[in-house]
């Protein structure tokens, strides 16, 4: 179980780390750029999560985020062609990381003392977050607000691992896997029916 | 007093919240943008304060103001129209909302043992960060860093509130209905008399 | 020594706070703008830094440097036009106040036992972070990222100083001097030779 979580943990980052060497790609950085757009894309909702939770910062103690994080941006800098034309894997991953990252952020939360709306929102923020940062530093509205369903997914697999774990007497690793995986069925439901949510039809003035 | 104080902090919370909710319309976002949107509008200028502060940041414990912001969000999704037709209340709400968080802010930080300058920063981002963030966050440059006196009222309230506090032998509840009377006041002139800030004329090169 | 850096960190501060209100002047803000833009730039990498290795941040206590950057906006707005015309000092300044928070931002890490990754990050966020955010507030993509040799800068002279701390007995003002000069250098060197970091070719789709 531990090592299967490490695994995913790893996947997860270098998905979240890819997709913002990707927009580094996109926008023409250098490879420095490259580098801070993965890690703040891998790192910045955990950091966020951490800091509101008034906590260490998880990657203070372990770096190797912060490595993963880095190579992979080296990477992605020299093969961003090839990433970009089979980005089927990293949409996959991308999602396997937002279903984890959102479970693992719910139940840190939970575990402080946490209510339940509070929890949820550190689930959504922890998956979330580096993303919407990624696309504002660059000056893109952050896609996840944009008809994507994805911070909805988030949402109701944290919901999901909230509920079950403060009313059911589950056993803990149950709640987790059960809240993990209501955010990437939604995800992935999303992903194979093209599933969008409706658009404002903005204002007249 | 404690009563009025409680609902002058509803209505303000939902003034911030439904101005984040009109960007998100205008943007054409989904509920969830919606949703997102008023939040950080609402929470965000005290969530960096209590962060700079390092106090448990105060939503955590109160988890009223996010179900406050969230539901403003849905009904300003489907009344948006309406609301941006009549937005005469929606200004003197937010004029309020400032007022009030700026001396909030400001006296937060004084009962920390904060200095002056400090104390007044913090009311000023208590009132003003949030919206600060939701312009960032969907690529609009700060509305209230162009030319309108929205800024300098909070910073008028807050170091009124900052110098009686220090410096006369008051009651509290007078210097902090004097700090955000300042801080309404000249905002309601800028309203009513159309008064701006004089803009920068630029740089040549 | 103390005096001396006492005056390096001034000079730094002021470098940092000018850049960020002649931002303010290209985009045409008032005084309030100024203000703010400066202050979020002199101060911005060394709050977050703070921040996430949470301790109290810096200005809370000394509050000279947000006066610093306050008289410096101000100044700024009467004399944008002449700083912009003469911008070789205020390049200097800056590479000069870069290198030294960069060094000082690492030892701080260092201090309070962080490991080399960390620290190394540490010194680069407190040199290059107040840029980051002056820029994406106002929505450029960040000028740090384009091309420009700055973060390289600064990284090296995080790494050398953070290596110097942990490997060799030196004592800690060389490994500090060590530290800046090396950033300071390939600034330099970027600055009067007028090298690039190579952009990435995009992406094709």
């Amino acid at each position: 179980m531990i090592t299967l979580l490490f695994l995913f943990n790893i996947a997860a980052t270098i998905a979240f780390a890819v997709s913002g060497a990707l927009v580094a790609a996109r926008h023409r950085l250098d490879w420095i750029g490259f580098v801070f757009m993965a890690c703040i894309t891998g790192i910045g909702g955990g950091t966020l999560r951490d800091t509101i939770l008034n906590v260490p910062v998880f990657w203070l103690d372990d770096y190797h985020t912060i490595l993963v994080c880095s190579a992979s941006a080296i990477l992605t800098y020299f093969a961003a062609k090839h990433i970009s034309r089979r980005s089927k894997p990293l949409l996959w991953a991308d999602a396997l990381g937002m279903a984890l990252f959102t479970a693992l952020g719910a139940q840190k939360a939970m575990a402080l003392g946490m209510n339940i709306p509070v929890a949820t929102i550190m689930g959504v923020f922890s998956a979330c977050l580096g993303g919407i940062i990624r696309d504002v530093i660059v000056n893109d509205v952050p896609v996840v607000f944009q008809r994507e369903i994805y911070i909805t997914a988030s949402l109701s697999g944290a919901l999901t691992y909230c509920l079950l774990h403060t009313y059911l007497p589950l056993n803990e690793s149950v709640a987790l896997v059960a809240g993990g995986s209501v955010a990437f069925t939604v995800r992935a439901l999303a992903i194979t029916q093209n599933l969008t949510m409706p658009a404002h039809q903005g204002l007249d003035d």
